[in-house]
């Protein structure tokens, strides 16, 4: 089952000519997930040759220009090419009205059911789930409010030895029961344990996505041991005076709450301009957690 | 004194990987005008290396996005760039809540006064005019109130032809009426003709821009013998029927309209994404106006 995310910006408040404003496409196996929406953020999915008609949820973390400016340039562009599949979008709650508002503006009505889910930033909160994931939100500290988004995979199923199973004259309708851990008993009464006849489920995957945020250790019980933790990174190490001013966090916050979270691996982005090259960033951070990387616009990182 | 247009964006509503949507950046000496600002111009204006800071006016022809949804990312730049000069937007009216809504989702107070002016769309009328321009605006006509504007010189004054005024002892005082176009008359009670003490200043340059409209004979008055006229050509002439319907102009309208305005020179754009190669419109515009371009992103034109 494919997961993975796609960058399709990563620059801070404003874009450079390398780097465009937030924007980040969850895909899970068929579903696609955006997650924040800054200007040029639709220019952006067609670049990186994304289907934009597979995004139904959209998941913005705050209302700084940066992170959802994007958006109704997007609502745009799917009402006129026809689509008509409904779409999820949650943020804050002023997001609505400014939706409308441009909608009105140029006598619009949305071609596609249009849901809008509002975020609490209050507490650790499912936002979404299917079959096979879900994604909850929770509080970070900036000076708007703000939330990040945990991606997680549900248990998956245990996995029937096939060579195990071979002549016990198990009755089809009995494989569900085996697959989610029950043990089976034969004819004669003997009991087969479910460890002797099934593989246990891979373990669970997921992502944390941690947009503009302060350091904050009250974030790690949500986004513990993920398998891929995106924190932002705005000031490099010798900047953290700023950071604290401007409630962002540095390279070496970024890997201290990576660290203290027991992820596997750690992306850093949402660049100040004032490093074009962020090698240096990346290295301050390794000291810290030596499993992390720099994100640029149009890398994939696969999950798990 | 440069009078020039750089094309900033192109396309029709939805934005392809060649063009972005409609934006254009008019210079006039040392200022800067934009005229719409579709999503991601502050992008474009990085890209052709124009300077934001330079832009004191922006001018909205009409509330689809495509012709604005880039404006609060610049507003929201020019903030955090530390902008403190005044700055004027001249749009339709719910232009001015669209800005605020999202100004106060993100507690911003910008740093720089902004002027918001309403445009007018019952008639010709003066929008701004500075010592050596003017910019007007006037009504098109399409499926939401639209404006085109109009950026024409003041006509000039008169320039003294040095070696004719030489030995005539002319009060330095005397010198502004005679390129103004006064008659000199010496102490002898000669009198020296105007025109024979001057040369007449160069005709007065004009620049027109008609966005999105309909065919519409009714804009011939405003545009009359403009040195350079932009008009909307989103279809071609095929698609004649689709046109009329969405109020949108073929290539055959727009060089229509630039032969009856007698206009020197035309340059067409807002082309339907359906349109890779652009060639084909041009000839078609051209059999009936040959003096005909197509734009593309970058493209500089200079007038006059």
């Amino acid at each position: 089952m494919n997961f993975s995310v796609l960058i399709l910006g990563s620059s801070a408040a404003i874009p450079t000519g390398e780097r465009n404003p937030t924007s980040q496409l969850v895909k899970y196996h068929n579903q696609s997930f955006l997650i924040d929406c800054g200007e040029g953020t639709q220019m952006q999915i067609r670049k990186y040759a994304a289907k934009m008609g597979g995004i139904q949820h959209i998941f913005i973390s705050h209302l700084h220009g940066d992170h959802y400016f994007g958006l109704i340039g997007l609502l745009s562009s799917f009402h006129l090419l026809g689509r008509d599949k409904a779409l999820w979008i949650y943020g804050p709650a002023p997001l609505k009205e400014i939706i409308d508002v441009q909608l009105r503006a140029s006598n619009t009505v949305l071609r596609f059911p249009l849901h809008f889910v509002e975020t609490r930033t209050d507490t650790f909160h499912l936002l979404f789930e299917h079959e096979r994931i879900r994604v909850f939100s929770f509080p970070l500290r900036h000076s708007l409010p703000v939330t990040g988004f945990l991606f997680r995979e549900k248990p998956g199923k245990r996995k029937i030895i096939k060579e195990r199973i071979e002549g016990l004259n198990i009755p089809p309708a009995y494989f569900r029961r085996i697959i989610e851990g029950e043990d089976f008993t034969d004819e004669q009464g003997k009991i087969y344990r479910n460890d002797y006849l099934t593989y246990p489920p891979p373990p669970p995957r997921s992502y944390a996505y941690c947009s503009d945020t302060a350091y904050d250790e009250r974030i790690i019980p949500f986004i513990k041991g993920v398998d891929l933790l995106y924190h932002e990174a705005t000031f490099g190490a010798d900047m953290q005076e700023v950071a604290r001013e401007r409630l962002h966090s540095t390279t070496r916050d970024a890997a201290s709450i990576a660290k203290k979270a027991e992820v596997k691996s750690l992306i850093i982005g949402h660049f100040s301009p004032r490093y074009e090259d962020v090698r240096g960033l990346v290295k301050e951070a390794s000291e810290i957690f030596p499993y992390v990387q720099a994100v640029a616009d149009g890398d994939v990182y696969f999950i798990g």
